[in-house]
């Protein structure tokens, strides 16, 4: 009887385990197997800034220019910059990396950006870089996609939620990012 | 003579279960997760139509400028956009969300973009976004990557399939996308 | 006695299954599924080599021009490039393929680039395209990450290990590509 009892087990468990390998992609955790919370300040070079600015305008649409943010919510402007990331919300806090890329405020009727950039380690915490890209409505909060890693993020996939922290006389900002890595290697 | 053969069918079963573990990245399905069709309409700015435009040219090669493609095949024409998209090829259906980024055309002897763009979702049936990039040789159709997606598309990954369905006096285009997800969580 | 054992065995065995389905993100592989070399060539455009040049400066910051690449490290530059991809490092090997995309040098105080770009590949190796994002500090070697690919290459994932080979006068430069792939399907 217990025989039996271990046998159909054995089965039931062996079924579980075959299902489990071809469905396995609705079984994947939503458990981060990493939580990071960093801080980057973007100063927009304004044309009398420049020894402190930590991005610029560099394409502006037909009716824009490089120095001030276009009209029509900033449409059309590419912003580069090379920020210093750093682990609270004070810009003269030690960097630990630096935020490095490129978002594009893409919509006329109201601000929503587009994000392109890395985050790039050199601390005694981490060394490596995440990347990152997605659309940001510039709603409260709102979340972008890590798409990959290097060195101690090899690999690495997740989300981060940005929260603009500070926001001042449109040159100064301030961004709050939540990471979480659901796939970690 | 059971007992036996039940223990050889366990170490059998092991070893499976142990192989399956390490060579599992041979496994995975090439069955759609996911599947999804939708269509986006860009409308560039050409002067003239600053009321419709959905896009605007923001960077241009040495030789252009930014209310007219450049020759050489746009070589070097960065436009930024944020066009509706739609559940099929009018551009008058009710939007479903927003496709947001930039193309570049990159090569000067013929037609090919680098896509850089997020598909924002807020209707009833979708909430999230889904972030693409690859490259456009401007095929009949084309493949390019979806590299992660948030809220109902959280982590997705996947090939979004690209289709010229229109494309009227370089200034109005429309894209067919068939996207499947073959990662979803 | 032995049957207890089994049992034993089975539930240990259940449990170390079970744990490592909920922590199975620890056991990916740091075995490349496949490794790949390439090289590709980039001539930027300097308003005398249209017939070679490659590439082109599409945006340049406030205090830059689009034939020279600006001062202060380039900072601000977005390049646009089509580049031939060849199997080792001479210039006039037969193509297996392009490199098209971008880069943007986004760091005042020294060199540093952002990098979106895609290999095409049409030979009779590899049809297919791999796409790359990374932040690239043109350090000796430096690695950014491959977040899809599609064709020979569909949902694949890795890191590519980018070195300058050749960089002559601001105007050529050569890239070793090593890509790592370890996530194939």
């Amino acid at each position: 009887m217990q025989r039996k009892a271990l046998i159909s087990f054995l089965f039931f468990f062996i079924f579980l385990s075959a299902s489990n390998t071809t469905t396995s992609k609705k079984h994947k955790s939503r458990n981060p197997c990493k939580s990071l919370v960093f801080y980057f300040h973007d100063i927009i070079y304004n044309g009398q800034n420049s020894k402190n600015a930590t991005s610029a305008i560099i394409g502006s649409p037909p009716w824009g220019n490089k120095t001030i943010l276009a009209g029509q919510n900033h449409f059309g402007d590419v912003v580069v910059f090379d920020d210093p990331i750093t682990l609270d919300n004070n810009l003269h806090s030690p960097p630990v990396g630096r935020a490095q890329g490129f978002y594009i405020y893409d919509r006329k009727d109201y601000f929503t950006a587009w994000l392109g950039f890395s985050f790039w380690f050199n601390s005694t915490d981490h060394r490596g870089t995440l990347n990152f890209i997605g659309a940001d409505p510039l709603n409260k909060t709102r979340d972008i996609s890590v798409v990959g890693g290097t060195g101690d993020f090899f690999m690495s996939r997740g989300i981060a939620t940005l929260m603009t922290d500070a926001f001042e006389n449109e040159v100064y900002f301030r961004l709050r990012v939540d990471i979480k890595l659901y796939e970690c290697w």
